[in-house]
């Protein structure tokens, strides 16, 4: 695991919470993406290394809207960057972690994705990026 | 905000959470403190210019305790660094955003902290982090 590539926060209302994000930070949305596969939009703002990303269900049927159900607004998950994502899976599931994928995905921001169960690892939500080049 | 000074993750047994973070970042934990004054225990993990730094109560009263209690483990909060963290506290009071210490106060890892009201924030726990030199 390379670095917190960024952290993921998820919100009711995109656009509020990007106001709210905006002034906390100091700085303002540099990205803006819907995520089609996972039911998502995203916004995105940097901060040093790594970015915070802020996800909104656009279904009823996205891990976002039932996360939000369940739990309410809050921190997602922590995603590390990697250099070899099937490397890291390998590792990984040889440590013992448990995959949610057990192939890489697609992601946001241009990015492979593979998610490790929370149960595991004191109820966090881990993902794993690999940037596509 | 400077950059992701640490993550903040609420565990019920350090030293058991301790090795699975260690698998799972593929990387020593490089310092245990004692924040008497918070009563928790610290250990902590690098991963690029940021930490993980996992939260054991010491007591009852501890707000780590608090926590575990109404939500069980995981992520307890984010924190960022700044460089002047009274200036920082102005700005955000100025935003609307409600701190919970009106003076910044020791932080563990030689650092004086200040947390911000999750109510403001989409329900995350913030802290700011000024390194004390």
């Amino acid at each position: 695991m390379k670095k917190i590539e960024h952290i993921g926060i998820a919100v009711k209302d995109l656009d509020f919470s990007c106001g709210l994000y905006e002034r906390l930070l100091g700085t303002s949305c540099y990205k803006k993406e819907e995520v089609a596969s996972e039911s998502v939009n995203t916004a995105f703002f940097k901060t040093g290394e790594s970015k915070i990303e802020l996800l909104a269900a656009t279904s009823e049927n996205s891990p976002i809207a039932r996360f939000l159900d369940k739990k309410g607004e809050g921190i997602h998950h922590i995603a590390f960057e990697v250099d070899n994502i099937v490397l890291e899976m390998e590792r990984l599931k040889l440590e013992g972690f448990v995959l949610l994928n057990e192939q890489p995905k697609p992601g946001a921001d241009n990015k492979l994705v593979c998610f490790v169960h929370p149960k595991g690892i004191n109820g966090v939500l881990v993902e794993l990026c690999q940037e596509v080049k």
